[in-house]
């Protein structure tokens, strides 16, 4: 992405905020492919294409802004990944919170 | 992710439309950070503690419901990301798009 | 919403992105008021205290956002929404998409 | 909308999260609009011809969904909305937050 965005000397649009907006596109045109899904059927119904193939690109746009925007801002993505999965697993136990959603804060 | 799901049997609450909601929620709190920063200073600010690390961990639980959203359709996000990079830079050619923000379509 | 921004000095943060990243953050609050509850007990769900406040608090606040976004603008959010209904009536007509998802273009 | 809902027999669709998702959606692409303008010409940008227009248009989807989800939970958005810019204004006292960009909590 970094390359990408060097080539065509793009980096001047890619301040936080803008690659924020980008984000939250990405994340509109997703969630319209699920919007009139049955819940209970959304699964069985991407796993055909070319719905299959559109949530790819989609989920994959979300992804390209998300490791854009953190380097952009120094950030290493993926141990900062590591380290919230690890602070989940402490804060929900899995013998304490077996089969129960947990509360946001 | 999955391993971190199955432990707590979460699997239940994440169907698709259920985890790009907590996608949304993740993102709105990552936006929150940004709102009220000046655009040009965001890079800045965002370089010094607390900030950096709670911008980190948002940026990560963006990353960990996308990844979890991707496992549940039995997506290969990597794959689908380079696959959309590979895309706009045939969309996109460097040379006449030189410092010219893309128009969505 | 205006009155209350002046009274601040609150305006030199209200750009239009701004105000946008504002509005994602309610909307993210929005959404993980919802995110793990069944598809079909949603209604059911909310219509018991205290989540029912929290709700009606984070609708609110996506309006009040919104409101503002459209002032800035200066635009007539009610006839610009009015105008939509009947554009979406015009091209839904009701007799040929009964009971059908619409579907994205 | 409820009249528009239930013309088309679409109510079925409209279940709390579904519609969040269709929030999501129009909010995405309002926030696509906006991406990669530069911070300070937002506004005299969108005053413009068709941007204009553009704008109101997914100003107005997001308000017709905002409207639709209330009217579906049976909650009074108008009267919610005054309720949280009454509350803003206690909490936020004018003169201890002049000029100063209010802190998330």
């Amino acid at each position: 992405m970094r390359a990408f965005t060097e080539e065509r000397a793009w980096a001047k649009f890619h301040d936080p905020k803008s690659l924020i907006l980008a984000l939250v596109g990405e994340v509109g045109e997703l969630a319209e492919l699920f919007q009139w899904l049955p819940a209970d059927e959304a699964v069985r119904r991407v796993a055909v294409e070319p719905l299959r193939t559109r949530v790819g690109e989609e989920l994959a746009d979300v992804l390209v802004y998300l490791v854009r925007l953190a380097d952009v801002l120094d950030i290493d993505l993926a141990s900062a990944a590591r380290s919230k999965v690890r602070a989940a697993a402490d804060r929900y136990p899995a013998e304490d919170h077996h089969g129960e959603a947990p509360q946001k804060g």
